[in-house]
């Protein structure tokens, strides 16, 4: 999610030039942050994913089905993009259920271990893609938070890389379909002191290669890993790029 | 907007039963407030309409068009409705304008005016009624939250009542459409100390009477002027009742 509002300005401009069907995925984790702040509800993060409490869902469920949503529907309709903004609970476009607590065993000390709850967070189970499709054709453009339901009455805080490549996955069977996570780097880079060093396409030989030699390591493994899945899984095209160069020509681009 | 959790239950029980084609639209006024003092955020009200900030325009995004409608659309979901949630700014759903200053004089003292800037709050212009029948017809229920856009980026809040008698009105253009306030009260009281004293029936005539012999007064002006500029506008019945007792064979019916 890009916090920044003249890059996010650009993204909306470059996204409603897009042609032809669209959707958008959004985040807002340090929107969220803040406000948890504000309501003095402390943020606890593991390996990277927020730990989610009650209050913690209250928090994510207003900023990002609500403020940051529906702001965004608000600003894209303004550029002439006929938004509605979804979580997975909307039409029943997503549902998953709840991540039971995992342990977690790290390399650096293998012998020990420590079971995390991540609380409300919802592990993806199905995406309603005729749903979808039946908006999309009819002209509309599914603007989607980071939220998902469990059928039974609950909304669960979901990561949002996993909302964008299993919604990818899912209209698939459908369409032609690019997926492009933007992000604040300009693309996969061989040396993450260059910011120019931009790996221009990445394969399942090449990034076994790189993550052989170490060329590729840290949190950019799981988001390729991701990429190649959902690759795997039919998408025709997955791209990895800056937030203002969302126009397919920039980035790393991820091949079966 | 019920906030008592067993008549909401109720009340989504009741809303879930009801059979063929349905909206509902929802409120939040009592949480926003709870919200924005947790915020340290003030909230001032003026004739009983909420004055709107740009720190209050938060709020209101956030928990009308978030954490209330959200959790509404999973309950929903849960108990077998396919709901999905939009603010006007959906689907372009409706479209209003922010409201200019106005000027108040008080009939206490005619000859003192002030002028009320309510901020960030929408007058309806439209509502989109063949994107809302296209999603009915998919078998999809509105749950429409008191927030619209004026086409130009910006959310505004919007009395709830006023979204379900323009979405009555627009969807009567269709549909045979009956149009339910639910409220505290069993209905529209002939004295107000009585909770059982409901008057049946109310046309434009014995409206007329009732206001000039004082019977109705206040608030249920305003409620009752709206409900019959709805069946003016061809809404076939309104009803004014009980929360918990939406099932069209309570409350006081509001005829042409």
């Amino acid at each position: 999610m890009v916090e920044d509002e003249l890059q996010l300005s650009q993204l909306l401009r470059d996204f409603s030039a897009i042609e032809g069907r669209k959707v958008l995925v959004h985040g807002g984790g340090r929107k969220a942050t803040k406000m948890a702040e504000r309501l003095g509800i402390e943020t606890k993060m593991v390996n990277g994913r927020r730990i989610t409490d009650s209050d913690m869902l209250e928090v994510v469920t207003m900023v990002y089905g609500g403020l940051v949503n529906k702001n965004l529907v608000a600003r894209l309709q303004a550029n002439g993009v006929n938004a509605i903004g979804l979580t997975g609970a909307d039409a029943d476009v997503i549902r998953s259920h709840k991540r039971p607590p995992v342990t977690l065993t790290s390399h650096l000390s293998p012998l020990t271990s420590e079971t995390v709850d991540y609380g409300f967070v919802g592990d993806v189970d199905n995406v309603a893609n005729e749903t979808l499709t039946h908006l999309i054709e009819a002209g509309i453009t599914p603007v989607m938070a980071p939220l998902t339901h469990d059928g039974e009455g609950h909304i669960l805080n979901t990561n949002a890389d996993t909302i964008a490549s299993e919604t990818a996955k899912a209209l698939a069977q459908q369409y032609d379909v690019t997926l492009i996570f933007s992000f604040e780097k300009k693309g996969v880079l061989s040396n993450p002191d260059d910011d120019d060093s931009v790996i221009p396409v990445i394969t399942r030989t090449l990034f076994n290669k790189y993550k052989a030699d170490g060329t590729i390591s840290g949190g950019m493994l799981p988001k390729i890993e991701n990429a190649l899945n959902a690759v795997d899984a039919g998408v025709s095209k997955v791209i990895i790029t800056l937030a203002t160069a969302i126009d397919g020509q920039h980035g790393t681009i991820i091949r079966g």
